[in-house]
């Protein structure tokens, strides 16, 4: 997001966080547009609506946040399947939200020229936590990922050559235990993995002006390293706690049946070194291109 | 919204209610699509932006709710021009916000075809009351309105004709205040006239299962009766009150320094009667043509 108008607010970090009596809400606002962030001659109506309140639900997880409820805005376009497309992506966000317990309760729908779907969510941080934001970190800390990475590239790759189910690309899964767990668990910063490791990764460590190092990354079955690091919408979770946390950090996802969150590298003080394996991590990812 | 699929999730309010601790949250989500509700030939980008916030925030109005925040979804077609719009849209919602003040506390911006603006925005019912829902009016009640109706209807066919500001249909103002005010006062039901002063009232009527006798209706300056009565987007909001509660509503109007509201009718036992000055009120307004 360069130049896009947004910044204006100040908005850097995956949801927002608003005081209100009685607690903090966290929101945030996600939208697919058919053609730029989803391909319809690979992946069903209902895919793209699992996909719009999954990717929401992700920043959420980023902030270690519990969802209390979606809003739906839905663009279809005009002619004869426009009902049935506009039931096809609310059912697909009905699975989502069935599936992560987070009730849709509001939502409009318009006619527009391509399909769009834009969901807000809402969550809350319970008991008297604080929402994990993206900055926090500190020269030392150790850096995690909740999973292997390049899965959703890998399988929208195998859709378009017309091989695999690619289920990692159509129905990825917001990481909203691994979140709360993470936040239990006292980490420092988080961001989740929807625009590639490598970029999401460099944008943590801009939050808190730090370099890293990393040992190696895990990467998801069939997918070559370049997916691992550029693939986006995989909603991994980077967690950064300190070195002296991480075994609590692993002892709660072990207890919470989670799978156990994988080390990678450390946060250096100079921000100029951001390595992998000795050599210079680029920013590999989806870019934003507006403005 | 007919067969879209949002009506499986049981949505008929102008606004959801969340039940979270400390209190409850009011929700709403609205869009604006370039070609559907908005002609950028006839108002620029700013103006869309504003637009698209008010319209939002008039569903908090309808529930007597006032506004915490807003998330912005905005899509603007690529190309050369493509910056310029998106920060003449997020200037426009700024505008608005600054005006009304609510935060806009989140936002994304993707490329699509044509500018959408999708507003969502959370508010709140202040100390124990309760939102005010478009059910809840009885026989006998007194049904008001806070201004009169077709003036963006109006506003907009002198833009299309080359004369006028059409300031009324350019910024309209969500009548947040008169929402609580009414709220306050104790009012049954209400709804903001955003498709048209008719439309809008049966609906109210609908949600009750009432008919209702109108003597006559306020219309805009430069506005034909049609206009007043099938016009949209002038986020008037149509109160109802029993007859002893009105004289409250009208002392709590001009407390607060509010246009006083006008008395426009009865709502009746009978719902087939449904009348203005003696004949049959037509269901005129925007009508949402998806499915």
């Amino acid at each position: 997001m360069v130049g896009n108008g947004i910044e204006a607010f100040g908005l850097r970090d995956d949801a927002a966080v608003l005081d209100v009596p009685g607690g903090a809400l966290v929101l945030s606002v996600d939208s697919v547009v058919e053609g730029v962030h989803v391909d319809l001659s690979v992946c069903t109506p209902g895919d793209v609506g699992w996909k719009a309140l999954m990717g929401a639900l992700s920043d959420l997880a980023a902030m270690g946040a519990s969802p209390l409820g979606a809003l739906v805005a839905l663009c279809v376009p005009g002619g004869s399947g426009q009902g049935e497309v506009a039931l096809g992506v609310m059912g697909g966000v009905a699975e989502a939200s069935t599936a992560t317990g987070c009730p849709v309760v509001g939502g409009d729908v318009s006619a527009a020229g391509e399909v769009v779907v834009a969901v807000t969510v809402v969550g809350t941080v319970e008991g008297d936590g604080a929402a994990v934001s993206r900055s926090g970190a500190s020269a030392g800390d150790a850096l995690l990922v909740t999973g292997p990475c390049g899965g959703a590239a890998a399988g929208l790759r195998e859709l378009r050559a017309g091989a695999g189910s690619g289920d990692a690309y159509r129905r990825p899964v917001a990481r909203l235990r691994e979140g709360e767990a993470a936040r239990r668990a006292g980490a420092h910063a988080m961001i989740d993995v929807s625009d590639g490791l490598a970029l999401d990764l460099h944008r943590l460590a801009d939050a808190s002006g730090l370099g890293f190092v990393l040992d190696d990354v895990p990467v998801a079955p069939g997918a070559p390293l370049d997916e691992g690091l550029g693939g986006g919408e995989d909603y991994e979770l980077l967690i950064v706690v300190s070195e002296d946390e991480a075994p609590e950090l692993t002892d709660r996802f072990t207890v919470a049946a989670l799978r156990r969150p994988i080390p990678i590298g450390l946060f250096t003080e100079d921000r100029g070194v951001r390595t992998l394996g000795g050599r210079v991590l680029d920013r590999l990812g989806w870019q934003h291109r507006l403005g």
